[in-house]
């Protein structure tokens, strides 16, 4: 399917003008950052990199599509000729999927002429604040869990196709399974899961269910004890499936509490490695709370598909820099919107993360100069696009282990889940707000 | 594309145990309702309905799926073997798209055999929650706004197809047009746009992009003010456009005091007839802040794609009724969960919203047994699906009118802003908690 359209219509109207009075040749450097964090946060967490390489490359307009766009007159004839050629010609630098990002960190630079990379905006804020938000969110999750492992399943609290990318962005955060077969399928993200409350009621009681269950899913399965009365479940579930059952899952009342009183009761009967999976409306506060709790795994929906209250990373595309005319060579110009509250840096931009001797993060530092990292610095901005080839794609498992390396290299303090300011501050050096 | 996979790995391994003990085939009632609406709303707007018909006509297994479902062990060659004939044979009622809904209205009710509407569960609601969180977001939006029309424009702020359904979901509430080009394709959402501040940036001045604008879209465009002095902005847009300018945007600043002022200098100029749009960060609050501000229009992004705080709208499918056997004539038994504090209201349900004799909405009537609507009440569950056949689809624009009756039946109270119970109750005749 072509992602032409996953755009703006404002998009298509700047070209149209841009074409006419010829400016859409001019070179520009667009920028994706964040002015902000979600508040109280501490780090973001880039993801859907991969995505946006993908949907890039189906971003291209059809004849259907340019017959929709030309009856509606969003497009003259010019620009519809246009648009049939689009393939994105120019260089696209980014954040690797993975890595921690701050206040003003240069996630993405695109650069091509103003018309190439001004119909990208959209599409390519659409998958970064998406996926970046769930991964941001999913993060704290991994932290607060602790070496217990994270299910997501969140699939039904989200639209049917950001489910996908959620569960892509939460197991690059660190989540272990999730419960979308499509994410399996696409991305090879593993997958997990039992039954439901529905299954047990199918049942004439909960006796038969489990036996049914046991006997398709075999002793390791996980059975799902608080449909009626936990306590007799737990005893039934035992009696069933004998002290090698894999799991039992409980999804309501106070999880603390409950949580107890089932390992103790799995102990007594001989089930001392039976696993303890709770679920129910889990966060990354409620995952903390935890801690204490002799519980195995958590299974989380809602808040991690939602962003746990940052539903979207508020990133923006903003032009940073353009030349005068179509000349590549020339020298282009820093601009930024100047009035109000929304004041931009402009410029085309190199990012440092300083590092210190024990391999601390202690800046981000961001210029338009040149940058010169020190020993043990390093620069996470990496070519994803270079002359509308896609140069930057990498397995998953490279995007989960990078996060895992950015995320332990932030001061102890980052990860805390109290509020609090950015884990490192940006340092902008040779950058200055415009005119 | 097939939509069989947008599916929590348990549905399927529920099939494969409920295949292999013989209770695949009872007769079975899932119902969506909603435990309670998100704190302090006071209705909820079902949107949806339409996108599910859409997606459960390709909710259809192929060799590719079957093969991916098979080698990761999720299915056993049987289950494979029935999934590939699977086609949905039961019936859908539900509510009507546009509609509201309270705790526990049964906004939708699935019958068919446990198999073949188990496997529902996941797409079912993952359309209901995304959509019916934006609809209900936007209505308020809507109603904050009065007679002033609105601009969906918040795809950059959400997964990118999501943006597309959100778009179809905040114009079924109201919302005039959106930004979003693949809406209009699609759905038929009429689109609006025009430029943004990178094309004033490109320009080599304002006054040049101004010009530029207004050669190729004409002066009934509407111009950005706001990149470098509103004020200076407004005099050259003027003065460029003439009076008959279409209209000016601002994205920045304090709203109310700027476009007080942008209205004066206007007004002085002599574009009396210019309108102005604001547009950066607006949500129902700040739209209903604005409505002494001479305004005409209010383009919103980040706060409607993303549901204004309750981005799900925290539907759940349960099992509520079941047979004993295949025998579809056979009487069904409610069912519930009974343990902690998640209990549930057994029985397949029919409904009748109760209005009174001024044509205001009383109660929301739910039973088990016979429902007697009154002279002035009516039933809002509709056949949606009948023997596997979609029955229920509509136009658009018809979905768009009955939001517009349903929210004008509701007491005054309940189109209020602030934090309040549901407009109106929801009582349980004959209904029982389980067992």
């Amino acid at each position: 399917m072509s992602t032409a359209l996953l755009t703006d219509q404002y998009e298509l109207t700047m070209l149209r003008a841009a074409l006419e009075n010829g400016t859409a040749d001019r070179r520009s450097v667009f920028e994706v950052f964040a002015r902000q964090l979600p508040p109280g946060r501490r780090y973001g967490v880039v993801a859907g990199i991969g995505r946006l390489l993908d949907s890039l490359e189906s971003f291209v307009f059809d004849d259907e599509t340019l017959a929709f766009l030309t009856s509606r007159g969003v497009v003259d004839a010019p620009t519809a000729e246009w648009l049939s050629k689009y393939r994105f010609g120019g260089d696209i630098w980014g954040y690797a999927e993975g890595d921690c990002y701050f206040p003003g960190s240069p996630v993405l630079v695109v650069e091509g002429t103003f018309a190439e990379a001004v119909v990208l905006e959209t599409l390519l804020l659409s998958v970064l604040n998406h996926d970046s938000a769930i991964a941001s969110a999913a993060a704290r999750m991994v932290r607060a869990a602790g070496s217990r492992p994270l299910i997501e399943m969140g699939s039904r609290r989200t639209h049917e196709l950001a489910a996908v990318a959620a569960a892509r962005a939460a197991y690059i955060a660190g989540f272990s399974t999730t419960s979308n077969l499509e994410a399996g399928r696409l991305y090879g993200v593993p997958t997990a899961g039992t039954a439901a409350h529905s299954f047990i009621l199918l049942h004439d009681n909960e006796r038969h269910a489990f036996q049914s269950q046991l006997a398709t899913l075999g002793a390791d399965t996980t059975l799902l004890v608080d449909t009626y009365d936990t306590e007799r479940a737990v005893r039934r579930a035992v009696e069933l499936a004998g002290p090698s059952l894999g799991a039992v899952r409980i999804d309501s009342g106070d999880l603390t509490v409950v949580a107890a009183q089932v390992r103790e009761l799995l102990d007594s009967l001989g089930a001392e490695q039976t696993r303890i999976v709770v679920t129910g409306d889990l966060d990354e506060y409620s995952i903390a709370a935890l801690a204490a709790a002799p519980v195995d795994a958590y299974g989380v929906g809602t808040s991690v598909v939602t962003g746990s209250g940052a539903p979207t990373a508020g990133l923006v595309y903003k032009l940073v820099a353009r030349g005068d005319s179509a000349d590549p060579d020339a020298p282009m110009r820093s601009v930024a919107k100047r009035s109000a509250e929304k004041q931009g840096r402009g410029g085309h931009k190199s990012v440092v993360r300083h590092i210190d001797g024990s391999g601390v993060a202690q800046a981000e530092i961001v210029t338009t100069g040149e940058s010169v990292p020190g020993p043990h610095d390093r620069t996470p901005l990496v070519p994803l696009v270079r002359e509308g080839g896609v140069v930057g794609r990498e397995p998953l498992a490279v995007a989960r282990a990078r996060h895992e390396r950015a995320l332990g290299e932030l001061p102890p303090t980052a990860l805390q889940l109290s509020r609090g300011d950015p884990a490192i501050p940006t340092e902008f050096v040779d950058t200055h707000v415009c005119p």
